[in-house]
């Protein structure tokens, strides 16, 4: 693609992200995201057929704009990174969207979990990091625990988006992992693991 | 209340379900609610102002028909309560209809989180039983973990109802235990604790 359709793509990504964020996905009018983004319709079709496929590609870019570490290296590191994540979820627009477009039981997700295999896999590549370090207990099936921490992250965003709009995430993430860490990790590793909401993330 | 009158209540309240389920919050149209229930929109106001004060009902009402036990009894019975309710929203349309409400980011739960407050006490009670009993480690705070325990259920049935349909729901709930009993239980206790999403469950 030539620069200057990436760029009115990724405009458009970012005008539908603030009104999907608005108004939820049944809620959001192409019209008011066409003006939003200062483009027109057609320049739209070339790169989206459908408020749905805009959606499907808002849920899918989520974290675009989250800085995450490149490299798996095991259980710290994938707390951190659930941690980065309910920060972010305070603020970052894209994210935001992405993750309400995923739970939307009218929305794109209804159709295609994809997101949720991504973070799965995500996650899963850091248990395969921890096992390696001989962090994880033996009985620990990796793809089972990263779907079980998936499901468990989506709900408590959920819960917290309700009752304080995000801003006790970061402390009820920390919550999950107290009582998650016992399941996973050797005795070892689980006292060697930082649980603290406020933690300063290694790769920021 | 007259008899009339609380029939003609909960007769509402099925029919929104049905509704609420099949369409969604913001689908769901008073007049179809009311066809469906042959209420008219004058006995409706009686009991229920608006669409919004009666989605509040069906959130709130959602486990009136799912039999439970009446008295705590610790972690095991803590365990068969979510997989009764993993069941139960496989077929039962009014907890389906409010659980799809209090999860819904435009529905009545954005305003009003009781009915998480009321599953994490509920939970709660059993912990409370199971400390009796010396099965929680004395580390778990039982509130805490009540709260992350309603959170991951939520995002549990939200994920399987996307996958399956909630097929795969009650072997879902079983993978959470397997990885939330060790940082609960003392290990006698999860020795005993049976993670079978095919067991019988004593109270039926």
């Amino acid at each position: 693609m030539h620069e200057r359709a990436l760029h009115t793509r990724a405009t458009l990504i970012r005008a539908a992200a603030e009104v999907f964020e608005e108004c939820g996905y049944h809620g959001a009018g192409i019209n008011r995201i066409l003006t939003k983004a200062g483009v027109t319709a057609g320049a739209m079709y070339f790169h989206f057929k459908s408020k749905e496929s805009l959606a499907r590609a808002v849920m899918l870019e989520q974290a675009t704009d989250v800085t995450l570490p490149q490299q798996p290296q095991g259980l710290q590191q994938l707390v951190d990174v659930t941690l980065a994540l309910a920060r972010e979820l305070q603020s970052n627009t894209l994210l935001r969207a992405g993750v309400r477009l995923a739970v939307d039981q009218g929305g794109p997700a209804v159709q295609d979990d994809t997101v949720y295999m991504w973070w799965a896999e995500r996650f899963r590549e850091e248990l395969v990091a921890a096992r390696r370090e001989g962090e994880l207990l033996a009985s620990v099936d990796d793809a089972e625990f990263a779907n079980v921490l998936v499901a468990a992250f989506t709900g408590t965003q959920l819960k917290s988006q309700f009752s304080t709009g995000w801003a006790d995430l970061p402390l009820r993430i920390m919550s999950l992992w107290r009582y998650l860490l016992p399941g996973i990790a050797t005795p070892e590793a689980a006292a060697r693991i930082t649980l603290d909401s406020e933690r300063r993330l290694p790769w920021e």
